[in-house]
């Protein structure tokens, strides 16, 4: 059997910065120490962390007093504004990718561009973003873009995890929408090398295993690139999730982890596929 | 047998206005009449306006004195500045719509964007597009484009009369080479119309003529939309050149024609195709 591990699998940039950031913290005053939401959209990375008194809370009224830190996917602007007013202790982890992708918005709404977020509109990077505009319109599917517009002025940016393709898409079915398109490509590097090498592995073996939350968008689009090219291709969390009879019959298997997938995790699966195969 | 005979045939509205201001200026003045250039891109279209006087002149050295009217296509910064220069008579016939094509690459380049054109390189609407910049990139072909930057800032305009689907290709290429890409569709309405009904009607038919100058960029456009939809594809230039097989097995046929082809050409194939068909 050969095991071919995707070298861009797991922690990217932001994330390892927002759990570093996270984990100082405790280390400092874990007490009345929360976190806006989960830090990253993995249940066993946040579960470690509430073992160190990190507390995830969903909304900002369950955080009576203390320091909260924002995730790497950011904090609307309402939120912001809260969380000083109640005089809490902020502690910023956003992605600084993120940041760029929220200033650009910024940027086109100011210069009087309608703004096209490609993105899903309920995952809190693309809600963070979407609060610093008075309006924006959220898609995550190009064919709905003929039923939008038409615009004089439209500018694109992208959720930072997104699919890259889907973004083509976007862009060019705008094209028929708009006399003047400007576009961002706010999609951070570590998420298209990503894509693209979990493509590249996934063309080459007979099954792929991909690491990540459920609720990690960023993951399940890594699910959605290989299933098209490999329909072998099984998403779990940890390594007890690995049925056996996937295996069976692989002769070359593919690993890969989403972006909030601790390096421990993928390592245990990467075990359990070494042992299964022995 | 059931001819189609597509509405957006023929002159478009910059040719139609490039032609009155030809035949108003040889009615008031013929001697010492000149165009830089073909006047548009139709043989019998320019002999008919030779025959009222209106000579055409590949160079403005050949231009001694009086009257030079620039084309719909445009003229470039050099030739505008040395007929001023030289104390002709200008009239300008450029294309309101090409003039903006003008503007827009003229902005981009002014707002530091590396500005790419996406035509025909030995185009005159495009070689004079070009002569507004101090540098800017002809990309004919989406492939090219992987081996072009990569850029910060990226601009993209287009030859008005450039096949849309070329212009998305492109587009969609250069969002992997660019940071940022600002995409000013200008390619003309008129353009579009006919190529969206060229393909609508190529695809109903048996048989597809299409009518204009084999030197006319927009019409052999046209020939390659068509004939990828219907092999059964003929360029000609006169009702002349029809090739009675072509249509013996024709049951529907179509016809269209470009932007510079004279109505009354139109019209002549029109009847030879009835004829034929008796």
């Amino acid at each position: 059997m050969k095991l071919y591990i995707a070298k861009s699998a797991g922690f990217c940039f932001g994330v390892k910065r927002a759990m570093d950031m996270a984990l100082k913290a405790a280390k400092k005053e874990p007490k009345q120490l929360y976190t806006l939401g989960p830090l990253i959209h993995n249940p066993q990375a946040v579960e470690f962390l509430r073992g160190l008194g990190v507390k995830a809370k969903d909304r900002l009224e369950n955080i009576p007093k203390g320091t909260v830190i924002f995730r790497s996917h950011g904090v609307s602007l309402g939120d912001l504004k809260k969380a000083k007013r109640k005089g809490l202790h902020i502690i910023d982890a956003t992605c600084p990718i993120v940041k760029k992708a929220q200033f650009f918005a910024t940027y086109l709404h100011r210069q009087g561009y309608a703004v096209l977020i490609v993105g899903e509109a309920y995952h809190p990077e693309v809600e963070a973003i979407k609060s610093y505009l008075d309006e924006g319109v959220v898609v995550d599917d190009a064919r709905v873009v003929q039923k939008l517009g038409p615009w004089e002025k439209l500018g694109i940016i992208a959720q930072t995890t997104q699919s890259f393709n889907l973004f083509k898409e976007v862009v060019t079915a705008s094209l028929e929408r708009a006399r003047e398109v400007r576009v961002f490509n706010t999609i951070c590097h570590a998420t298209m090398t990503r894509q693209k090498e979990a493509l590249e592995i996934a063309k080459k073996v007979d099954g792929m295993i991909v690491v990540g939350g459920y609720n990690s968008g960023n993951t399940q689009r890594l699910v959605a690139i290989c299933k098209e090219i490999q329909p072998q291709t099984h998403p779990i969390e940890t390594a007890e999730e690995i049925n056996p009879k996937w295996l069976e019959k692989c002769e070359k298997i593919g690993l890969t982890a989403g972006a909030s997938t601790p390096s421990w995790i993928i390592k245990e699966v990467e075990e359990e596929i070494r042992r299964l195969k022995e």
